[in-house]
């Protein structure tokens, strides 16, 4: 391939609205005057795509369509995927990461299967242990959150957890621009004593370190930032990640359990509605654009299923920023020294 | 002490709005007609205590002061508590527990501390390996779900998580009156072969159990109320709880933010705070009255740090529903056989 663009997969049949979301997305992302270095490659059923293409009345000339005809599920196990679906989208995009044809794999489809191939087809950076999964918390802070590991890796070693707080340190600083930002290790209380023996050792480790390590954090801080980067294991940060993404299903179900007690409060609800949902916008994981494997020796992006086309655009530009930021030498640097 | 009433200890140094909120919380009890049976016990300092009750215009003869001189704070670390503030409401509201002067024991104190004074002194119920610490949290569904382990124990055994499970489901039963609760275990998946070894054995041990067991839960089933009692450890329920309290305040943060954009939001935010106010009054923790030490051979009941008048009322009504239901008898029962 010869091109001084930046060469980007997408799995189109990934996310909850494929391939419609990342078909639209893609070419929201190309048709921007900022992003013109943009190259895309959809990778999906050929059939299925150039109709919908077609369909949407999209140029089909501005991108490329890379065939594969089995399609990965929500609800495939990811050792299913690897050793049954090889002509899947989401594998194929993998191995054309791999083999150089693109320079960054982005899918809005099943995080566990995109880690397990990720890792295995493009391998682990040199010095990482686990690949991991972070994810972004809205916050009170100017920056949201960065939360890892959020569902990679259930059980672990403090150095597991001293590689997720270098790789996420250097993420957060190229990414959201954060000098230097701070790492805080998620537990039941502030002092050093407190918690786990993964989390009193990882302390250790983590003090000890050139990571910008404030010490423990405990569940109201990620909210609240008390720091840029909050640390835990897989299992902790699945289960908040999740808890966290049902919060607002409660709240618009005691909304409406609260505007079907009668006529006053049917009126009450509706005026309030329109301006609760404009400030809700704000908590969409969305607009985050997806967060990358980390440690994985490549650029692999995954985003929400729920992913609209903005989504899928946004997960665009962070696979090229993360392709110009060079994320994975820095990591390699800060792991091996 | 002979008499046929309820005799029901507070700790009045404990909360955060202490004395004043347990000594109004303790007269609403005794005034309200539907409690005439519980005589009450109020721990603290005596010269304090009956120099506020005369101020809040009280009669001082309906309950009865304990002198105790010293005070447990928040920050105290509950092995210091054990050996240095022997003389404290807290510690003394448990002595007078054991004694027999009181058949329940409530503050609204250190989480901790009440936890480890409980424990030493009133000692466990036959058959517990650890006392436990619950809490309800809102939910989309009739009842709140109760949440056990919420800080107790971090580094546990599969023994103990079905001894929570076990506790958990009489004390639904009896409190909130579901026959045959339904518990689920707190994990990253559904599937059995999911999440840590540690969930992986509690999840054979519950399988084979009387318990009402539904199988794996996520954090997103905690608000969709999938089970009425939801087990995890406590390192992991800690940090959900603590988040969950920290939402308001995110929630609060991006209203205010929102109404500082421009005067139209600043009118449209004045039109819609009180309503989402009367709204958010129903995720109010108070509401619930405190939670017992589960497993602990007494009844040791603790409350919200901020915890108003109300709920330290809620929460005395909660210790007579206890002493009423007799929990502790079917713990054993359970658990022996």
């Amino acid at each position: 391939m010869q091109t001084n663009k930046f060469r980007i997969a997408i799995d189109a049949m990934g996310g909850d609205y494929s391939p419609i979301s990342e078909i639209e997305g893609a070419y929201l992302a190309i048709n921007d005057p900022q992003h013109q270095d943009i190259d895309i490659f959809l990778v999906g059923d050929e059939f299925v795509l150039n109709k919908k293409i077609n369909e949407l009345g999209y140029d089909k000339n501005k991108l490329t369509v890379v065939h594969a005809p089995q399609q990965v599920t929500m609800h495939d196990d990811p050792t299913d995927v690897i050793k049954k679906k090889k002509q899947s989208s989401l594998y194929i995009g993998a191995e054309i990461h791999k083999n150089g044809i693109v320079q960054a794999f982005a899918s809005a489809g099943n995080t566990g299967a995109m880690l397990a191939v990720s890792t295995m087809i493009l391998g682990r950076i040199k010095g990482v242990s686990r690949p991991t999964i972070g994810s972004f918390f809205p916050s009170i802070g100017k920056n949201p959150v960065f939360v890892l590991d959020v569902g990679a890796t259930v059980d672990l070693k403090p150095r597991y957890l001293y590689e997720y707080a270098v790789m996420g340190s250097i993420f957060v600083e190229e990414m959201l621009s954060i000098p230097n930002p701070k790492v805080g290790l998620l537990n039941v209380g502030e002092e050093e004593s407190k918690g786990t023996e993964l989390v009193k050792e990882t302390y250790k480790l983590l003090k000890e370190s050139k990571v910008n390590f404030i010490g423990n954090v405990e569940g109201r801080d990620i909210f609240a930032a008390t720091s840029d980067i909050v640390i835990c294991d897989g299992f902790v940060g699945n289960i908040v990640l999740k808890f966290a993404e049902s919060f607002l299903t409660l709240l618009k179900f005691k909304v409406k359990e609260f505007s079907e007690q009668g006529m006053v409060n049917k009126i009450k609800t509706a005026l309030m509605v329109p301006t609760l949902k404009e400030i809700l916008l704000q908590f969409d994981y969305q607009t985050y654009g997806g967060v990358p494997m980390l440690g994985v020796d490549g650029v692999s992006i995954i985003g929400h299923g729920k992913s609209s086309p903005l989504a899928i655009k946004n997960m665009i530009i962070r696979a090229k920023d993360m392709i110009i930021a060079e994320i994975n030498n820095k990591i390699e640097t800060a792991l091996i020294n």
